[in-house]
């Protein structure tokens, strides 16, 4: 039988990204000096705020002092950073969470493919079409049955439930890529149809923070019945700009129970077993960006992509073509105009607006025919980025 | 049949550390105000060098300057750390590894973990008893057929090759518990053994900087034929004070191959899929710790640490008892005196001198009747320390 994982012959081709990367540097280099933009891959550019800066330097300075100097920490985490975590679940998101539930990790995205060391393999799992693509690869190496369920036009990109049962499902709101968010509605929904069938929801909040209509929800949990049939996933990566520091939090509901065994304490377990807590000065840093001050800086920097959003959503809208997101997401999701295909508008952008995208193909079947833009950028080079694709695509009307 | 990962199920009741923790507490809680000092747990206590700690400043610097800012990293790590680990190899070990051999990750437990994934549920992996109980609990939650191999007082705590094949060996050199070192001509024992079955050996070098006997090998990498067999993990935690900093690195030869795939390539796919990338910052600080100074004040470290278990082994020495370790490994491993069990001395030794050391049961089977010391501790308490264990052990005589 061979020593190899066989369901890496699942994967296909290419990771999304790393084909983005390719072709940007085939281009560059056949075109030196050209100004490129990126608005491809959804990395945040604004530096860390100084709170958080002068937490990390602070934390450095108590690892240099043989009084202060901390070595393994707990492996879910400091209680400082869960303390903090629960308190701004209770002040922003109006959500009441347990210290015990929330475990601390070095990223949204690490804990989405670790979680499922705690289902059996072969389990089928839910995932929507299109979407982010670690999602459909870390199901598929684990050996996960897939289920694929319809994003499009027709349900604004947010499907519902399915009729038939599943044992893990995958939502991201405000998603990623088309910067849908659901509805109150729509997650009871799938709270409900959850619950029915014994089914758990990993819920990826990343873009929670991007989310002003005070009527939709930002977390899973504000939803009665989720603390049965929901694990929530977010990250300092997006609310903070934390993409290289590496800090994101996971939240177990003490309800949450299978089989006689609890989430929490499988979770628990796994993480004695395989990690040792995250970084001590990421700790701090991350602790720093939920203080009063730091909140305040980091919404500076939220509210300038959520400008930039609505800049992408505007120049659309002046061009008439159809897209999702904008509003409540740092994501625009629009249309490829004509019968272009996805990679199709992404080399037109490339080669004639010297802008990034990223193609709709990669997140999915259904993802064909549609453009990601990120609102990540500056708000100058956001722009100057809009004028560009606005002359291009305007030849295409 | 369910949703949860039935392997959990194999795990024993109690992970070690989490076990002596609950001791000590309730022996604290007993006995309010005591002095215990700690040999259990193998944690650093010697802060972050002055290089490390100007390093970690001026990258969080560099991350609130908008100019300097990064966003999301390699997710093998940045060249700068992986160039020096390759000039770490060549200058110390007198290895040649290639830059794009080397894995950055936040810890070699972690990878040790991780790598699993790439192995086919259900492959055979030996594991020696005694050992660091991670590599048990980790085989046994990914569902794999665990072979053990007996370390004992007649081969030095260092087994050899089994006469049955596996598809994983772990072994790790020098050894947590035991603080054995196998040699060159062990260590070749076992390539032999997997070029000759096809085993992949992960090799554990978390401790080799405490290697000070030239003639012993520091890397398995440096014994010919194991660039065909051979994964080696290690870690800044034990080098450089970094269990609380949390960076490691995996090297993994590109000769290394199974069934037509690239291990290496497999591993740079999956860590695409689950990881993002250590953190930036911490990756800085690594970088530190190889500079020309940063290399020698971290040997100030390693230093104290190897005299402190000079320390424990004369003591051991003076009271005639029997150990390994202590000489290039910061643990030294003790026969249990009478006929006493583990558990018992270690319950002894805490209400007696008020240490805290680790009961060999912990580590497997062939740890029942000895304990375990570290020399992580400062040089005054590990004397104190040692004064007081004498004291105890005479009696028992």
């Amino acid at each position: 039988m061979g020593v190899i994982n066989e369901h890496f012959n699942r994967l296909t081709a290419n990771y999304l990204f790393a084909e983005i990367a390719n072709r940007v540097s085939a281009y560059k280099e056949a075109n030196k000096g050209c100004d490129l933009i990126s608005m491809g891959i959804g990395d945040v550019t604004r530096p860390l705020p100084p709170v958080v800066v002068e937490a990390i330097q602070s934390a450095a300075q108590e690892m240099g002092d043989p009084v202060t100097f901390r070595g393994y920490g707990p492996y879910e985490g400091y209680g400082f950073l869960r303390e903090a975590i629960a308190r701004y679940y209770q002040d922003k998101l109006g959500v009441e969470v347990n210290t015990s539930e929330i475990f601390v990790a070095s990223g949204a995205k690490d804990d989405l493919g670790a979680i499922l060391d705690l289902f059996r393999q072969g389990v089928t799992a839910i995932i929507p079409d299109p979407v982010y693509p670690a999602y459909l690869d870390v199901s598929a190496i684990t050996g996960n049955d897939v289920i694929y369920i319809d994003g499009n036009e027709s349900n604004g990109f947010l499907p519902g439930p399915p009729d038939m049962r599943a044992d893990l499902v995958y939502l991201c709101s405000p998603n990623n890529p088309t910067g849908a968010v659901y509805t109150r509605q729509g997650l009871k929904e799938w709270v409900n149809y959850a619950n029915r069938c014994g089914a758990i929801i990993l819920f990826d909040a990343a873009y929670e923070s991007f989310v002003s209509d005070p009527g939709l929800p930002r977390s899973i949990l504000s939803i009665p019945g989720a603390r049965t049939c929901a694990i929530e996933l977010c990250s300092f990566s997006k609310t903070a700009g934390f993409t290289g520091v590496r800090c994101g939090y996971t939240v177990i509901p003490m309800e949450l129970e299978r089989q006689g065994s609890n989430i929490g304490g499988l979770w628990n377990r796994r993480l004695a077993i395989k990690y040792n807590g995250a970084s001590y000065i990421v700790q701090k840093a991350a602790e720093a960006v939920l203080s009063d001050e730091g909140y305040r800086q980091i919404r500076v920097n939220t509210e300038s992509y959520l400008a930039n959003a609505k800049e992408i959503a505007k120049t659309m809208d002046e061009l008439g073509i159809q897209y999702t997101g904008g509003d409540n997401s740092p994501y625009i999701w629009f249309r490829c105009p004509g019968n272009m295909g996805s990679w199709q508008v992404f080399d037109m952008l490339l080669a004639e607006a010297n802008v990034v995208c990223t193609p709709g193909a990669g997140f999915g079947r259904n993802g064909e025919g549609w453009v990601r833009l990120s609102a990540f950028g500056g708000q100058e080079t956001t722009r100057e980025a809009m004028r560009r694709v606005k002359r291009v695509l305007e030849r295409q009307g």
